[in-house]
């Protein structure tokens, strides 16, 4: 895990974790720790719920002295909500992790250090703190040119959908393969994962394309930089990160993610999903003005709504309706489209 | 002028206006300074450049000392080059400006108040210091419904094409036809010019929409908000900004900004300018995402560029391939395109 630089010091913060759900009642909105819990389970030791919480990831409830006592180092706030916003009660949990010896990380946009209570008990307890949507984290602006290295990128037809789950199940099986391929994390619960990357929904607007440049630079071995997507084109609030992302990261290959019971954009009941064929020439249109090569590879389906029965039918209809193989990661893998973006961009 | 709060106490800045240039040999580059000259002469009293800076306002040339004997109360900041970054022997001529008693104000994405040497000028000398482009402001993040109001957003076929002079054009149009209209600023220059607004290229890229809807929010008196464009969504560095600008501000009439000589998008000798009727389609598509009724009402040409002569051939030429009123704002004013605008958005 990184170094962090704080007032107590050069401290390191890092797995065991103890993952804090707090009371938050969508399933979406503990995707951190969910995240965490299913790609690093070896990391995690526990969750630690509020009382009117109804959510669970299985794992032992803790609070943070028994977590403390079972080996942990940090407490994850394992939440993603909209707004980015702390819950009730969450400041009070914090500092209770922090009294039982816990450092503790976050990725929302309400700041840990921007919190006078939770300074102080950091301080007071010599733990650290780590924000990881920094907006101050210095990164320079784009420069636009062509670089050398290939480069994937997933994209969705809405937030929350499974483009990380897709990104790193796709490393997964690259690496399995024996090919050089790295996950290159774009938000709070990648970089827990990977221990590095940038939260570029955090970064300031004009550096964007920055950002992207700097999470997947210039690559010469011949390996696959693997970028996880953030939003969607068709998503009013967060169209704008996607498009920075999609145009910094210069993708060769685009896998679209989706999930076929969804209703209506996240967040926005009057906002309908947008049809997947219209989606993907959106995205590969956007791409071609860095990439004039770029390709869809493949569609990641998340049938965690449907029947059993129906997913490879979904899956089946999808592939004959775009050319494209259509897999769930989750329950299916990803090997066809690797395959695809294989046979596709064969250099 | 806005109230802010500095270490010496609530403190006001505002005109008259010294105009700092720097040492900036491009002229793109001290676009602040110049429309803040031509759109409010009667603010500016003088132009400080370095001893190396070919490019003149016509303004008296003056030191700080001098400005602040002939009235001035604030020093600008005129300066918006590729990263936002301050010249060689700026900070230096900042704190002289400070010394002499005038308050400093900038558009940078390097802040003011971020560099030690002139906070303690500020302080010793009990003036303030202003960032435009703080992106440490409380924004909400956008909710995406519909909102009542009418609303004009300019867009470009890239950066630095005439968004700003477009819209504050349309304004000074209306307003002599008696409408209510307001100028929305979303640059540096713009809030200098109105006193108001959000530099949306600083906002946190989360919250980009979010700062649009608070920049023209729900209206019910038939006026029109006349958002000024940022960026271009072909130029790969920026389009994240201006798409998020396009959603957040749901307009219903959009004008196309063009400059017909430029070679190339700025800053990126390899990118190509968009085809007009290609960056007009892209940007009316992505446009009905949050306003299905968006129309193009017009072309403002930059024509500085070529011959007098060969102006309005331009002009009607691009009126014939797009149906759509064409002018220089400069040279012929916006009159076609804002009749044009009324009578397609007639309420």
């Amino acid at each position: 895990m990184p170094d962090h630089v704080e007032a107590t010091g050069v401290v390191r913060w890092g797995p065991p974790y103890l993952l804090y759900l707090g009371g938050e009642a969508d399933d979406l909105a503990i995707k951190t720790a969910r995240g965490l819990a299913y790609w690093r389970p070896e990391w995690c030791i526990g969750q630690f719920r509020r009382s009117d919480c109804p959510l669970t990831l299985g794992l032992p409830d803790m609070h943070p002295a028994q977590a403390k006592a079972a080996g942990a180092d940090t407490m994850v706030i394992g939440i993603a909500n909209v707004g980015g916003m702390m819950g009730p009660g969450a400041v009070g949990d914090i500092v209770a992790a922090l009294d039982a010896g816990l450092n503790v990380i976050a990725g929302l946009h309400q700041k840990l250090r921007d919190n006078p209570e939770i300074v102080a008990a950091a301080r007071a307890n010599g733990r650290v703190l780590f924000d990881a949507r920094d907006a101050n984290r210095a990164i320079p602006i784009g420069n636009g040119r062509k670089r050398p290295g290939r480069r994937l990128l997933t994209v969705g037809t809405d937030c929350s959908i499974g483009k990380m789950y897709t990104t790193l199940a796709i490393e997964r099986s690259m690496r399995q393969r024996g090919l050089a391929a790295d996950f290159r994390a774009t938000g709070q619960t990648g970089m827990f994962v990977a221990g590095d990357g940038i939260a570029v929904d955090a970064v300031i607007a004009d550096f964007i394309a920055g950002a992207a440049e700097q999470l997947s630079p210039a690559r010469d071995d011949g390996g696959w930089d693997l970028i996880e997507g953030q939003g969607s084109l068709f998503h009013p609030l967060y169209a704008g990160v996607s498009l920075g992302l999609l145009h910094g990261s210069q993708p060769d290959a685009l896998v679209l993610c989706h999930e076929p019971t969804r209703r209506h954009m996240r967040g926005l009941p009057d906002c309908p999903m947008p049809d997947l064929q219209r989606c993907l020439e959106a995205n590969l249109s956007a791409a071609r003005l860095t990439n004039s090569a770029v390709k869809a590879v493949g569609v990641a389906l998340n049938t965690s709504g449907i029947a059993a029965h129906e997913a490879q039918a979904a899956c089946r209809e999808i592939e004959d309706r775009l050319g494209l193989p259509c897999q769930d990661p989750v329950t299916m893998g990803v090997e066809t489209i690797v395959d695809h973006l294989l046979a596709s961009c064969a250099s």
